[in-house]
């Protein structure tokens, strides 16, 4: 293998080598930044022109509007919405849907709705169980009319309660401080989502709505003034559970080797009867238990990004997106490579921060050997888990067996948990980048996994997955931001790697490259980032124009006033249709 | 003296004394950031009432967009932003006035000037030296009449000069990519500001237009895309001569001691003729040398702060502000403070942060007197040098012995310097504040200071500066921030402090109130600083309603197209009215 390494025992062509190794370095950083550009600009163009193919989706006509104060006059915020926007918006303002708390009726509806479901299986099972209990045919189905009538009252009174709940006059005392407000024009919408309304800045704040069926209607209900609280507190709980993550794991570990757990759980045993088995046992199982915690951590982001109120689905997968790949950099990267006293290190690197770089050039150094089984590993396990989806099956085994045994014929649908690949694929990256120039063999492995990995989720997401929101391209500045942190990483390293091998020159002159990365990030977040948080006036309006060539512009806006309108809203028709219950659960989602 | 230096002997009732320092820390704490939160919410309706009062003012009415592209038809970017704006916002564009390259006429319109100025003096001789030499009067005014008939001649030639440069073809073709753009509306220029307009965010680049008087003309001719470059010279200018000022300055002290000096100089021995003189020369001429330093350091902060590119005049004095601000915190403060090896220290405290505290503590506490003294004498030599103006006298008396001979009887006004009062009444704040707790005798003399500083000021600003400009309170956000600055190191000190008299509790608990104070800071930023940067739409949208009512919106912007003409494209007229030239300076640039 082409380790660094080897080169200390000849002192002057490893001297020499390095030289190679630094070209290589500037060669490869000002090829990625290039590369990095690139993609950035196609993809800024990419997304201009998918705006333009669905110009015609809502949410390009919608703002979101919250912390609207209380109308003195009628005592309502949907008349203060209306006063506000029809005065300083007179040409472009259309209508409003306020957003109302429905925490009641949500109860009621998912009430509701497993009556339904029960009916329906009552409904459904002596067709299916036919052949076999013929002789209890008579009385099953007698009971089970009776059973199907009992519930179907029961239906009845619930439908009524929802239908109640859901009058005008009940509705409006349940107001929150959250609208939606449709514009006449995208032109108007985007100038409104762009701009500061009232002198209170904490008042009336506007941001362009996300798509309706990516809106997110339980974190609209949280007041705008505790957010900052959940936020601090979300960061802190991630920033905790990446920085402990190591210690609860090692202890199960510990915990889970082979002589102790036949100490503590005696049939454990029984695996030294197939000779061979307890080698595997004992070998795998630590690695296994450390796989299965890292799968877990995903989900456990997923749901604290779920808590600091992100106005939609979309935002906090990113949000969950960004905590993993965090964590998988602390607890997979870096604690592998730091490995060993793990807390005396990183204590070290704080209390002596100048030191950070050869400690990190040393230690990399040591572990391309283990990152190479990881990559291997983690590309066939990883890729087939990934098609087999093991966790969606025993969550769907758990869940038929328990709650919802009438519902196991359901199809049932997921979307892609970026907050699961994305981070995954990027610490690829990440060690590929890093190990690029001090151990290049890696890399024909990492080709490897990543040809794999492309026809995996290739097929995952044209067959597999389901799309339930569109962001046109809303992931990339974070991918982006992830490989910058590589090519960072690279550098750091190589700063490190040249002290270490005592060529301060070359570690010195690597600091401007280091340099030139952070600003060619700073240039690339004013270049790129603001088209990809708003729409620019010049888009919108080329798009309104194309519609107001094609005089669509009414059917248009006229659309959008039902699609804000919070699913639990929605007329309830449990008994007129059944079957809807059975679709898909990302249809009844997508309006 | 209430030293708490003094406690340090007894060692019970000092550590219950440490108690009620404690609480007062905390008090202290939060009545200042109650204090600056009051001020803060008066200082946002005194803006926004007097935004409204001085609703007529063109700048209400104007954005500046820079970036512009050239107009692939017509060649030139005045088009481009007449297509732009025409077609972006069709109900509220109204005009533009492209930004020229004025270099070429700058330079002859000086020129001119200085010609006119010669034959005003030449006609005003004989007059005023009437008296004197009545013999010489008719060879002496022959002679006059020869010379002003040859440079009314010179100066036609000028004028005619001027006019060709100044003639529209000519113009044209110095087109920089800088335009005012004014609109129909206060709310129309409000939202454009705003917002996007270009899918490229670097281009078409909107923001609100200063004051006419105000505007920075040439630093609008610096290319947007060279800004950020000169932006990190001068913050490393900046910050090279804030670490560094203290070497040369100390080597001037060095020098100018009496026994060198005579060494040197030997003329200085005159001085031991008087007896007592030497000793006040020895004693007070280093601490000269050392004001004299830091009075001309704004200056030098100043010039620099024009470098990046400032679209107003108010915002590099805010810059230079800043810049000045922590110059002085840097080299007042600390280097008085950490005085000795201050380098060794300052590298200490980059290698060692947790011990920051402590060491800023025990240095803090020894060196009361010195502050004490240290208000007492920049209170009354300070205080008495700004009504004397000595800066602007001698530099008056320069000019007029050297370059401006002929205009000796040239009235001048300058502005209040603020970017040399605003920074040196912050660190009093400053110091105030970190000896509050620690020493608090030191506060009468300061408010001695403060009670004769307000007078000073108040008849300063009433009779000696003239206002060249009016930002509506945007000063106060950054002495806001100076004062939270003075508050949080008056925290850290305490906490070193309290670790000193090895009390970790009391120590530790001061942590969460700094957290408190820095969340105060984040809190009142987003409470309060975006109404300082934008117009409201509920602002702007109120006072086109007020002129509407009174029918005057056709007349406010119709007057808005001539005030952003520039200085150097308004019509010559030197010949006709000299006696303009006299004018002060500041209402030739007040239009």
């Amino acid at each position: 293998m082409v380790d660094i390494t080897d080169f200390t025992n000849t002192v002057l062509p490893a001297k020499e080598r390095l030289w190679v190794h630094f070209s290589c370095l500037w060669i490869l950083s000002f090829y990625g930044l290039y590369l990095l550009y690139q993609e950035y600009d196609e993809i800024l163009v990419k997304r201009i022109q998918q705006l333009q193919k669905i110009r015609h989706r809502p949410d390009q006509f919608t703002i979101l509007v919250r912390e609207i104060p209380i109308c003195s006059e009628h005592k309502a915020r949907g008349c203060s919405v209306d006063h506000f926007f029809s005065k300083h918006y007179p040409y472009s303002y259309h209508s409003y849907q306020v957003v109302y708390k429905e925490k009641d009726l949500e109860v009621l509806l998912s009430q509701a709705e497993s009556i339904a479901r029960k009916i329906q299986y009552l409904r459904e099972r002596p067709t299916a169980n036919k052949h076999k209990r013929e002789t209890l045919l008579l009385d099953g189905s007698r009971e089970d009319a009776v059973k199907i009538s009992l519930h179907e009252d029961s239906l009845q009174v619930f439908c009524e309660k929802i239908r109640q709940l859901q009058h005008e006059s009940v509705i409006k005392q349940k107001e929150l401080p959250v609208a939606f407000v449709i514009f006449k024009s995208r032109c108007g919408a985007a100038l409104a989502a762009q701009s500061q309304q009232h002198s209170h800045p904490l008042l009336w704040i506007t941001e362009m709505a996300p798509e309706p069926r990516d809106v997110s209607w339980r974190t609209l209900a949280i007041p705008y003034r505790i957010l900052p609280l959940y936020k601090i507190g979300v960061v802190l709980a991630a920033s905790l559970l990446t920085i402990f993550f190591a210690i609860p794991v090692t202890a199960v570990q510990g915990i889970a080797k082979y002589e102790k757990l036949k100490k503590w759980f005696p049939p454990v045993m029984a695996v030294e009867l197939i000779p061979g088995l307890s080698s595997v046992v004992t070998g795998y199982l630590p690695s296994v238990i450390l796989k299965g915690f890292i799968y877990i951590v995903p989900f456990a982001m997923f749901g604290m990004a779920k808590l600091p109120g992100c106005i939609s689905k979309s935002k906090e997968e990113i949000k969950a997106c960004n905590m993993v790949f965090y964590f998988l950099v602390g607890n997979v990267f870096f604690l592998s490579v730091l490995s060993g006293s793990l807390l005396d290190e990183i204590g070290e690197s704080f209390s002596h921060p100048k030191n950070f770089p050869s400690h990190l050039a040393s230690a990399v150094s040591a572990q391309a050997d283990f990152f190479m089984t990881y990559i291997l590993t983690d590309g066939l396990s990883g890729f087939s888990l990934e098609i087999l989806l093991p966790g969606l099956l025993f969550w769907d085994v758990i869940k038929s067996h328990t709650v919802g045994r009438g519902t196991e014929k359901d199809p049932y649908l997921y979307s892609l948990p970026y907050f699961r690949i994305i981070p995954m694929v990027s610490l690829s990256v990440l060690i590929g980048t890093v190990y690029a120039v001090v151990t290049p063999l890696l890399l024909p492995f990492l080709i490897g996994y990543f040809c794999l990995g492309y026809l995996v989720f290739i097929n995952q997401i044209q067959d597999v997955y389901a799309i339930v929101y569109e962001t046109c391209g809303q992931y990339w500045p974070y991918i982006h931001h992830y490989i910058l942190v590589a090519i960072v990483l690279m550098q750091i390293t190589m700063i490190g790697l040249f002290g270490l091998k005592s060529m301060p020159a070359a570690s010195i002159s690597t600091i401007p490259l280091l340099l030139l990365t952070l600003m060619f990030n700073e240039y690339c977040k004013k270049r790129f980032l603001p088209t990809f948080h708003h729409y620019s006036i010049q888009n919108v309006v080329e798009h309104d124009e194309l519609d107001a060539k094609s005089s669509q512009m009414e059917v248009n806006y006229e659309d959008v006033i039902n699609a804000y309108c919070s699913p639990c809203l929605r007329p309830v028709n449990f008994l007129a249709s059944e079957s809807s219950s059975t679709q898909p659960l990302v249809c009844s989602s997508s309006l």
